[in-house]
């Protein structure tokens, strides 16, 4: 997407046609700069630094991890050290070992130059498909929102977002913001309640930043407001992204989502998740009682990082000395709270036969 | 309750006999200062800047605010003047013009010397009132949390409560903290989950500092992670305080309450709402229509302030720079998602009829 008239994604191959190029997370949303990646190490880097964050983003960076090592040895050792390196970084992400064993199945059968242009070839794909995925998933989630402008012309359509499912997650669109890129270069009057997304903040932070600088209309809110607004006909839908989604439609996300989505229920609010297929966990049923929740560190409650009025980087601590904090990562909303699930091929149903539907390959699965 | 050892009220009169003190609410958790107040422009300003906040505190602190304006001049002119600018000062919480009023009646056969200590005599009374009636919730919601124990005896009785409704927010003891105190002391097992409470932070600085001094185990979470814990039966109750509640019980409190009684009742998990009848506004019945809702400056939300690593109090830009904020100062709970409401008088369910059986003077109001 756009960042102040520029077009960019979140990773790109350099001018001079090896290196990458990436935006750096850590420094956002108080400085866009953009980081040269020049080696297996330095992609490795960039993902345990959450230089590069959000799932899909980090399978493309692990995939041109590969190449930069490829570039310097293209052995089967090389490749295989690349990988238990690459792998390493963040070993509960589900999208790196998928880009990384799609890589190797890529790179088994070439040596040599072909092995290295093999490399970029196949990383590059997983980019592009990762971008039409999300343009799908944009595609289909429009056709809601425009649903909505058309019941109510020349009126603002309110979205609810929460968390960061926006194009720095992933390549480029996101997938619950595609819909909203979308909608706004269609020329529908689209805004975003944007809910800060305590406690790491990925709301005010990265899904604002992304919003501002392709110029659509958001507000951020304290992740305590999203009800007081629905209550008072101010969202005309929610759409959260999710890290994983259960077969029958229970959906992880960050957490608070279940709140949002108690609270859209309660007003009739319609409430979508996007995701690609990549995300349907179709060995899980029970969400709330099967998907194990990732607890985290307090010092991310207790402590809060920001830009000081003389532009310094600071971390204060924001709570009461000597109170512990807890930390859990994820919720899940139950099926039942949710409208719809937008996925690359259509919006279904939170249900078994809704997702069936749309990938009758599974049937049988 | 105690500080280090020595016992406190939230204000109280100074050793000169006419000058008021408070505790600066803005320096907690991370210092613990007094502030001497000396007109009624020292009273609004304390106000206005929540150096003291929590209904029955801002009613005690505006009924003060009166005394200081008398004192300087004690015409009537004076005293509507006070009035006017001191029910100004915010305009959601009730106690606050209650106060006011109260004040008023007192000191409007009054005049001169008689005029100055008619005000300060009936200031104290309004806190001495206050510090009882908190004494009396806690002696009322103290057997919800006994009866918890019996059933799961030898365990933790887990309580999560929203914002600061301890004795911080009111004279001494507090409305939904006082039960807690109580429970504690009588040596229950209780432990708080303590929301964190955005965008001022109101859980994690004061209702962590003051459960913290008094020894009470608590543990501070982001306001998203309420609807998870009590998914998981980590939750046995809810408790929370009120800014305004209206005769058939919808609760007017701190933004984000809504959505915790919205996930204690999906759960199950009893919601109770602790007030004093000051707070009780017979005049309004539906909540969500009719309180109004302050909007507070978009800064709260975009700025934090905390302590640096060098013990400096430091303010910090937390979001992405040029967008903007929407700050909603509370939210409406309906009264069908309250199990009830603990008063000085009893429990009572949070409908017109319960709050009757406990008021019946007002039945002819």
């Amino acid at each position: 997407m756009k960042i102040d008239g520029t077009h960019y994604r979140t990773i790109w191959v350099a001018d001079d046609g090896w290196s990458v190029g990436v935006i750096d997370q850590t420094k956002l949303p108080h400085e866009f700069r953009t980081l040269r990646l020049a080696s297996a190490d330095d992609a490795a880097r960039a993902i345990k630094g959450m230089v590069v964050r959000g799932a899909p983003l980090i399978g493309a960076t692990a995939a041109y991890g590969i190449c930069l090592a490829m570039r310097e040895d293209c052995s089967d050792a090389a490749l295989h050290e690349a990988y238990s390196d690459l792998a390493a970084t963040r070993p509960t992400a589900i999208n790196l070992k998928w880009a990384l064993d799609v890589m190797v199945e890529a790179l088994r059968d070439e040596s040599g130059h072909e092995r290295i242009a093999a490399a970029y070839a196949c990383a590059a794909k997983i980019c592009n498909d990762d971008v039409e995925i999300c343009r799908q998933i944009g595609v289909q989630g429009l056709s809601l929102i425009r649903g909505i402008a058309e019941m109510k012309p020349d009126k603002v359509v309110n979205v609810l977002t929460h968390c960061n499912a926006g194009w720095l997650a992933c390549v480029d669109w996101g997938t619950a913001l595609a819909p909203i890129y979308m909608a706004h270069d269609a020329g529908y009057p689209v805004h975003v309640w944007v809910d800060e997304t305590r406690p790491r903040n990925q709301g005010a932070s990265l899904t604002a930043f992304e919003l501002g600088r392709h110029g659509v209309p958001h507000t951020i809110i304290p992740d305590n407001a999203g009800g007081h607004l629905m209550q008072h006909g101010q969202v005309d839908l929610c759409v959260v992204g999710t890290d994983r989604t259960t077969a029958r439609g229970d959906v992880a996300n960050k957490i608070g989502t279940y709140l949002k989505a108690l609270a859209a229920y309660d007003n009739d609010v319609p409430f979508y998740v996007a995701l690609p297929h990549t995300t349907i966990d179709w060995t899980l049923d029970d969400g709330v009682a099967e998907i194990p929740i990732e607890q985290r560190s307090p010092h991310e409650v207790t402590h809060m990082t920001g830009r000081s009025d003389t532009g310094e980087i600071v971390t204060v601590e924001i709570s009461a000395p000597g109170s512990s904090a807890a930390n859990y990562g994820f919720d899940v909303t139950p099926a039942r709270l949710v409208t719809g699930l937008i996925t690359e091929r259509g919006v279904a149903p939170a249900t078994r036969e809704g997702l069936l539907a749309l990938y009758p390959e599974r049937k049988h699965g």
